[in-house]
């Protein structure tokens, strides 16, 4: 049993290497991607980053947001004009693999708007699972600085 | 090569159940007590939840605190007084065990105190590993419902 459980670690530490570098990779082009759809004013683009699931949860202030279908609404609400999105700009401050299929990203949001002095910023812990659709964002938690 | 990677998927399930109720059951034990040692008054018993590094990040509104030091400073700031602390209410909505050793928890916080028309509240999604000393929070982003 000794040379299987080492075989198992061995073989374990090789894939978690590799996997750690590629879910990384994988996971900074969904959030690219998410940026370049806010700017360009597509709503419904963005959030193919999100889960299409009834599971996943978008938490900000003091509200929860339980669903996609609910997300997208929130999102459509809150910026129903192209001058209300703005250009955003997201700073990834760090994105940790936890397994196969989990990580957690922090980082910082931040949004230019013409009529605004100071831009709206703040910060969110997103968590990742891999889904057969690849990395999608299944928890949200995003907050604001105060203005 | 395919029994040993049958042996290794069946052990690697095994393990993962039971680490997952047990993590779960400790990670509970870890919020109780830091709520319990808020309660009595004591900050730095309750910062003992967290993993005593100064790689630990508690991230609030837009305001990024790095470390085990900044972060007792900032919770002795922030609730001077024992009025100021007043009593916390934790509920934990979810607790995922992602690996051996990594968890994310979401919940809500509360505060009753005296003089508040509207209790302070809001979400917070913590990130725990599983360290020497037991399951440390090292990671908080706590946002406040507006008042």
């Amino acid at each position: 049993m000794t040379r299987i459980l080492m075989l198992l670690l061995l073989f374990t530490a090789t894939l978690r290497a590799a996997d750690e570098s590629s879910a990384q990779a994988a996971i900074r082009e969904v959030m690219a991607q998410q940026q370049a759809d806010w700017n360009s004013g597509n709503i419904d683009a963005f959030m193919q980053g999100y889960l299409r699931s009834e599971e996943i949860r978008f938490a900000s202030g003091g509200t929860v947001t339980k669903g996609w279908a609910a997300t997208i609404e929130r999102y459509h609400t809150h910026y129903d004009t192209r001058a209300k999105m703005g250009q955003l700009q997201f700073d990834l401050l760090s994105i940790e693999v936890f397994s196969a299929d989990s990580a957690v990203v922090f980082g910082r949001w931040e949004l230019t708007r013409a009529p605004d002095e100071i831009k709206p910023n703040g910060l969110f812990t997103l968590v990742f699972r891999h889904t057969s659709d690849g990395w999608r964002i299944v928890h949200d938690h995003t907050s604001s600085a105060d203005p």
